[in-house]
């Protein structure tokens, strides 16, 4: 047991230390995409988990950035898994008022104080003061009341590549958890906190239709556009066959049994939702994504069913000929479509490839071929889970009443350990606050206000779940 | 009369000064998308049309470029308008064997020595060529046989943008002429010379559907993917409506309307098709092209009716969202095609944009915008014009057979001279060849063999049509 005013007098006076630790963190570049500092940063985490007392804190090769990888025997009851990334997505060719790798400090309203670095609050922020977190609960003399199983990969900007493969290598290894753990900072900036018990599967796939594969058109470079009028064209080829796979206004998908595996949401997702439409504010998301009105504008329940529970298909980006300002005639030898379908429960991402070349073939365009790209699964974990009822308390215990979404639309690679043969329930948890990820000014809070928590709230919010779910379930 | 073998003496022995001055024309950048020594080299042609001997040679602004302009007065019965362009392509980016700005002079199998440089066939050759031509005849002490009205312009690689006013604002002076003559290369590799008796016309349009004007969707910027699940989507908007334009082969348009004025070929064309399918060479148009099989597999004369009298509607480019490597989860919010609509006797480029106009509002989609381009009218000479007769002529006088096309699919805008007010025939001819325009090591044939004409021939050739036309139909 920890003793929490202890903690939280020592996280209070030691905030300066902390904040230049992860100052520190920020500072070193760790831009997976242009093989940046990766590797550096990567020795710079397995110190940290050595300096907490991880025994044989060690990289793990994957073949693309090294996993860190660290155990921290506590003789708990319980072990957690804890995810983490210690790549960033790059800054190249973005303007910042704050250069992305000075991590300065800079007051932006409301939130007093924050961070202002390439990374902060996707990831290295939430990571860093986790971290801090359990070393606070050491330095004054606690032990940390759960074990935990660190894992940091260094290239989920680039996909998590060989993410699968690290975790199918060390299933064993990784299987002697209870729970999956992901340091957050959860709150919005109105300080509302988000909890998130699943995410939808994605299977991205890339479409091209040429010439050279057709046998018509076209077959090695793009030619003058006067020749349409005797030769074929591979890019109204690709829009026809394109126009048969949804219904007119783009929202249905035709494609064969596209729905078959589409499960209505449980009854206890079902109630979840009845909770969630009290708190969810359609007039904000709208005003954030810059949309004038939802998909046939629903609203209420209804939106928030369609908006989890249905399967689609999304044009990422199509391009085709010349695309430059002005007229050049060509008459294009190739057109690329890049697609994604997410996934809902029941959906597998093995089933949409094979429907996709179906229904293809079926239309007679058997030449168009198929990229897969990265196929994630969708993942839930219920509401009833220890460890997440745990968080909920101590939630509440901080003042907070989650607002609980039953699934994310989004996809991370969570599925590898919820899925067999791990089948780990997982929260991702954590108070705090940060912004603009993948864009300039990236920010983490660290001062905060009576909504939003900052680092020291953040690292005290840490405490408070590990150890309300070390407790959890005892008599 | 011009006495063709002092003159063609003359030129063989003053040939190395008339290759130095294409060579000084060739060094003489003259790049107009990049605004790249145009200007100088407008200076440079208006020299050379003072040293001729044109009164009040000059430089008229239009807005863009200069069109360089100089009248030759030889008191003799017929005045020709002589078209031509200064300007070249860019070649930044590009990789030449031969820097593109030194006109050096290279081997090239067959035609032996040639020059290579930006402009070598497009135009600079054949236009300096046509000069030293002339300059020929009045240096043995002949008259040239015709009068002449030169005009150059200067931004005819960026679509002639300014050409129509500069042709509108001086109709008086245009008008006092009897023909059109472009000077040319018009042999193939083989030597074969061709005869192009009319252009289609074309309009290129841009289309944008955006979630802005659309009122649905993202309105300003791409969204995550995963909001599709209830967003709606402009790219399968737009899909969607392209669809609607074509027949699935993406060969016939739907548009109403679209081939009322498509007028079938008259019979002097016809019988020019007869002639032309005799010696019309498919296999090495298919190689030069890199297409397999031609649309329909059609071939001979239906192969060459449906190539030079069908009016097309072409796509040249389309993009949306993401285009890079690898996958990027975006829900774009605009998707834009650039489309050309090829026009046959008698369509107007005026009815096709109302067409595609009327054809978006009645299937829905009239928030989707066209934005037009470079419209130029299609136009024809009639093979039993005086030019034409005695281009024929000359030829025949040169031992060549010229392969006649009572039609070309491209476009250009001489429509601005054969139409009302002008209404002037026209011919491009000349001996000589070229190659690679608009693509690295550009040349033009200096030597020449047995077949191909060099710089000489070119010359030479220049001279007989000229003399040729100024004695036709005289009794």
């Amino acid at each position: 047991m920890v003793n929490f005013e202890k903690v939280s007098k020592y996280i209070n006076s030691h905030l300066d230390e902390h904040l230049r630790k992860l100052q520190e963190f920020l500072r070193q570049p760790s831009v997976s995409a242009e093989n940046y500092g990766v590797r550096d940063c990567a020795q710079l985490l397995k110190t940290h988990f050595t300096d907490l007392g991880c025994k044989n804190a060690r990289l793990i090769e994957t073949g693309s950035f090294p996993v860190v990888y660290g155990e921290y025997d506590a003789r708990a009851e319980k072990t957690l898994l804890v995810y983490m990334m210690y790549d960033t997505q790059p800054f190249t060719g973005e303007e910042w008022t704050s250069p992305p790798l000075e991590a300065r400090l800079v007051e932006i309203e409301p939130f007093g104080t924050c961070v202002v670095a390439r990374g902060a609050i996707n990831s290295k922020g939430p990571l860093i003061a986790f971290l801090n977190a359990l070393e606070s609960i050491l330095a004054v003399g606690d032990e940390i009341p759960v074990n935990f199983k660190f894992m940091a990969q260094g290239d989920e900007e680039l996909g998590s590549l060989h993410f699968a493969k690290f975790v199918e290598d060390h299933k064993e290894m990784l299987s002697r958890a209870d729970a999956l753990f992901g340091p957050e900072a959860s709150q919005d900036e109105k300080g509302k906190v988000i909890m998130t018990l699943g995410c939808k599967g994605i299977e991205y796939v890339e479409l091209e239709c040429s010439g050279k594969l057709w046998g018509k058109g076209p077959t090695q470079f793009d030619i003058h556009s006067s020749d349409k009028s005797w030769v074929d064209s591979p890019a109204w080829r690709m829009i026809h066959a394109l126009a048969t796979m949804t219904s007119q206004d783009g929202n249905k998908v035709l494609i064969e049994g596209w729905y078959d595996n589409v499960k209505p949401p449980s009854k206890e997702d079902l109630e979840l939702i009845d909770k969630l439409v009290k708190t969810f504010d359609e007039e904000t998301v709208k005003h954030e994504m810059k949309v004038n009105r939802f998909m046939n504008d629903l609203h209420g329940k209804e939106l928030l069913l369609q908006y989890l529970y249905s399967a689609t298909l999304n044009i990422d980006g199509i391009w085709s000929g010349y695309t430059g300002p002005g007229s050049k005639t060509v008459l294009p030898h190739k057109v690329a479509v890049k697609i994604d379908a997410r996934l809902v429960p029941e959906q597998s991402p093995e089933e949409i490839i094979p429907k996709i070349r179906r229904h293809l073939d079926k239309h007679g365009y058997s030449d168009i071929i198929i990229r897969p790209m990265d196929p994630y699964d969708w993942f839930k974990t219920s509401v009833r889970e220890p460890l997440v009822q745990a968080t909920i308390q101590a939630y509440r215990k901080l003042g907070h009443e989650p607002e609980i979404w039953p699934l994310g639309a989004w996809s991370v690679p969570y599925h590898l350990f919820t899925r067999k043969p791990l089948r780990l329930p997982f929260v991702d948890a954590g108070l705090g606050h940060g912004g603009r990820a993948h864009a300039p000014d990236e920010y983490f809070v660290i001062e905060g206000d009576e909504r939003v928590a900052g680092l020291a709230g953040c690292e005290k919010s840490f405490v408070t779940i590990l150890d309300t779910y070390a407790r959890y379930g005892q008599k």
